[in-house]
């Protein structure tokens, strides 16, 4: 169990702990990067690397969608983001590529995302994508998944992705009938993912839903300011810790499901994807790293979904950066940047093989050191 | 209990954490928004939010005091600062408005405080505030409570406000009568509230004198000083839940009187509002983020009581910057602003939605994580 | 006994805080500011602060000594300084409070101290010093106590200070014939403070020797780099509270003899010597903070004895910034300065008044908090 | 044992603590610094001290190998860097002396580094060094050991250094025919210095290949990020004294074998030889620092040799800063640098004598401080 701490005579608290606080420990082994493998499977379907777009609209149009899925990665497009919003989104897009630190930019999301939601333009997209010959996968929050679900399924995706911030099994509401998540994905012949959760009660519940994976975490990194506005910050390590663990139990009451843990939060770098990994996730939600790519739609601008909240704003906008190279060569090289930012998948294939690992799976017992 | 640490072979310390070393863990329910409450209701005085005005001339002068109260906070005048030195402190708040960093802003405050208070001013103000049609609250300092209380009595206030840095059921002295806080509550018809303290043995001495509500914390935030001028800095997440366990025990011990906790301290954003809650308390005090309203009587500019002291200022002067919106905005947002600074209480709504709570007294039970 | 940590396998250390890492806990007893002592006394002579001169030459000149004693504390003159090199330093000082920080400075600092030190001058420093009416007080290195002892016992000073960075009881040296403590003390008839020293065995040793006080630490603040040269870092609070607990068994073993443990190390506000004090230390030794008093002799620059080594220097060197008043008003305020550098012991009486203490003695018991 | 921490219901940690975590205790004794000896020998080869070059072209060229060795280090030349690929590598060197920051620097070492290395060139170097007078050492990395070997040991080097970041006593391989290090040392008649490793168990297997040296680290300083590519950081503190505990099991397991444990990483100031000393190390590896000599052979310039790495690399290129005076003042002084980058040794030798230790092996037992 972990740590307990008397944070006052009437309140005690769990200690978390960071991806940052962390590190990987090689052991007496060492392997050959060639044989190292990052396959990953989700359901049915095989990706070469075990990367999930974070699906904001500063990354995943349908064109980098395919583009990611071509690579071996899972490309995720957001049905309530700008491109369901708009015919044509290329104009705003370039406004916000042009957007600095002096421009109000949270008031020109928040005036981008006012324009309503056309249903119809989600057939288009996810036509776009499925006719780029890669599994297709879509984003939902849960607040609309009744509503919007018909024209997805109808639209033929091969993934559901049904994220919020944070997203329970239970959400209670007196005027609405709210989603129950249990009955909804018990209807579908997709795999979904759900989420964003923090702990491992959560998780085991979300896992209870007939889920296929779970994403862990809220999407937080440096621009993100869920903390300052909400109180609420994950530790990530902790957090991936906990789920691997509700995972486990799963696996155990249900006698042989296994369900994907996806970390999204505080992945920045290529070490932090092997921290991730190296906590129990199965895969990571990669977020503004992609937008290092020539191809970002926003040119290199980034943003959560939460940041063009029309109340409370909760994330703050990354004014477009020179971008690195091809998406190609941020996942996979060669890379000419020292921080970790290109080779994402290269630079973890090459930590599994310091530590003498051959897979994923076997990359989760790798051993940490905690030095913070 | 807490944690009590050797700091060497002949001392040890109990072991304190400040609203920054922890954040709120959201645990298996969700709910609705707009199911939640945020209503607090002190003695006779319902309020629509658990916010009462940090008494700085900065934000506090009878007409926002007003505005506070019509929008559903508790406004606080202090009855020793500008509004009862002058009879018209217009020109100085613009002058202090004005005043950049470079300029001697500390000895112009203490120049500016150095005006005697004018009791016939005291009435003066009270009216204008109750005829705002407000509850009507003032604040006195421990040493002039005696001398003024008369005066504000007489004016008609609704709460007292009784604060100082450090305030203590035990005041000694050699020469002059001190207040004797339990006889002086005692023979008020109004609800008292005391303080700052910050620890479980003097809050719950504080509430053995009758008062309503007890302050918790010493107002600290990045402008003020104390530490560095008396080695005295308040954790302040460790300070609420120590003050709420007294509660407690007070509650037991009188069979049922229930003292208000306000935590007055690192109370910038919503984000701290809620951990403040989640900590134990009843209500917080908030002091700069009112600064950043339009309706700011210096422009914007921040500082403490403390921070005009004639001898030893504890305190920063906080240069004017640009305010954010009105009042209302500050409060109820909606908020442009991915900081927290705006929509306070709009964010604190959100966090006890996103944990599954319907109102404050629930939501004092929010799990907490520590991850410093 | 304090905390033991495993470094690894082979090593462990003992955990140490610093006066940052803790602070002043107030209780349940307030106390009127002028009810409260800050008087000191160290064998005969009574100061009526608890403040001794760091011996360093950018504060300490026979002029400067005699007006801190004047005000109520003790000057210190370093007998191994620039006053004692030059006939007339006026000249270097004034030069040293001209440079800044694109001037080789240590190169400067150490070819101004290359001047050989001409032991006529001492007793010359000294009679001015006497002259002015106040307790004479002269520091001399371990290394140079046995050569120039004698000049100094003869010029008549009131109490020796032997300081050097380390001072052990016990120095081991092939070729010279190194200084007994305990028999030199024992041979003079004046009180004698040593040190400095980081722990209860060398504090309880040096105790052990006769002297009248011990100096605690190696006199470290922002300009030091001792921990950069040598890998010496002394967490203060821990440092001090060892000593303490020395000074209690070795007045038990003695019987009644009480030896003053004086603070030589991060003091920069009256926060830090109201901590270092509550930590169990008798006074402070205060260097960088008397530097910016208007009759500083170095126009307000700063820099240790070490700061001069000829081979191996150890001190940054503090360019002369703006004064800030008086040396009275460094001590006793009026302070416009809301950091603590003004009215360092106006600061230190009114922390004790906010914690109901009387005197300095009561005051080691102050209650602390650890929040780092 | 070391602290196990629960990162998270499924995953525990060992805490581990950085050179910078810690601190030197100085003790009751203290001795002359000329009493001090920094002597350290490795198999027959004795050293004035315990100085090993990290094989960076930044600072090692043959005349360098050679100035280091006479001043009583041991120099070590990179067999698979620029020397050995470029018949002449000035142009190059003096190019990389003139790169600034906006410089795409990572992308010009690649280039430098992408011609072949020629056998031919190592024979001439370790000429040019052997002619110097010195013991010869050269580097090579485990995957070029088995065909370089040859060369090398023709060339007639006197201590062989295979070096990669991490090396395992057991590599991996579907492909390639791995290097068997326990059967390639038995089979030398020269002492080999292998590494780098990070903990016990990998330093124990080191140590059973039969190496004379074990380095310990993967010579992380604050230009390196192996943590943000890979994920991997190594606490030094813990890494050596773990290293240090699996010499002596292995001192007892063989009866008295006694194998160098080199510490490679965070060594920037004489504070930081200290303390990897203090924590058990024989020597230490001396990177960037040694680049600050006037004839550094980059003029300043610092890199990694995984900074160049064609795919992946990890480690930021320093520009040219002034250097400091000859490679005798960077180790033995005198200084005028305050803060540790000149007199490294002198530093160390001032440092045992603080604490009253004769050599190096007594130094190992030096008492420490945790305090952050």
């Amino acid at each position: 169990m972990r740590d307990v701490v008397e944070i006052g005579l009437s309140k005690s608290a769990r200690r978390g702990y960071h991806l940052d606080d962390i590190a990987i420990v090689p052991t007496r082994r060492t392997r050959d990067v060639d044989d190292v493998s990052t396959n990953w499977q989700l359901d049915a379907y095989p990706f070469k690397i075990p990367c999930v777009a974070h699906p904001s609209d500063a990354t995943m149009s349908p064109a980098t969608a395919v583009a990611l899925g071509r690579l071996g990665g899972l490309g995720v497009l957001n049905v309530e983001g700008l491109w369901t919003r708009y015919a044509d989104p290329a104009k705003i897009l370039e406004e916000l590529a042009g957007l600095d630190d002096d421009d109000p930019a949270t008031a020109r999301l928040q005036e981008a995302y006012a324009e309503p939601i056309k249903p119809e333009l989600i057939g288009e997209r996810v036509k776009e994508i499925r006719e780029g010959g890669v599994t297709v996968a879509v984003r939902v929050s849960p607040q609309h998944t009744l509503a919007l679900a018909p024209v997805i399924l109808d639209a033929g995706v091969d993934i559901l992705v049904i994220q919020g911030t944070l997203v329970s099994a239970e959400h209670v509401s007196t005027t609405d009938e709210p989603l129950n998540l249990k009955e909804f994905i018990a209807d579908l012949d997709l795999p979904v993912i759900v989420g964003g959760c923090t702990n491992y009660q959560t998780a085991l519940h979300l896992m209870r839903t007939g889920a296929a994976g779970v994403i862990v975490g809220i999407g937080a990194d440096e621009w993100s300011t869920t903390d300052r506005v909400l109180g609420i910050r994950v530790p990530m390590a902790t957090a991936i810790a906990d789920a691997a663990d509700a995972r486990r139990d799963y696996l155990d009451e249900t006698g042989g499901r296994y369900v994907h843990i996806i970390a999204d939060g505080n992945i920045q770098t290529s070490g932090d994807i092997a921290k991730a990994l190296g906590c129990g996730a199965d895969a990571v939600m990669v977020g503004e790293p992609l937008s290092r790519a020539d191809s970002s739609p926003a040119g290199g601008a980034w943003w959560h979904s939460a940041a063009s909240h029309p109340k409370l704003p909760r994330g703050s906008f990354g004014s477009a950066e020179p971008t690195l190279g091809s998406l190609e060569k941020v996942l996979y090289g060669p890379s000419e940047d020292p921080d970790g930012a290109l080779n994402l998948f290269g630079g973890l294939r090459r930590a599994m093989a310091k530590c003498g690992y051959r897979d994923l799976k076997e990359f989760q017992k790798v051993g940490l050191v905690l030095d913070k």
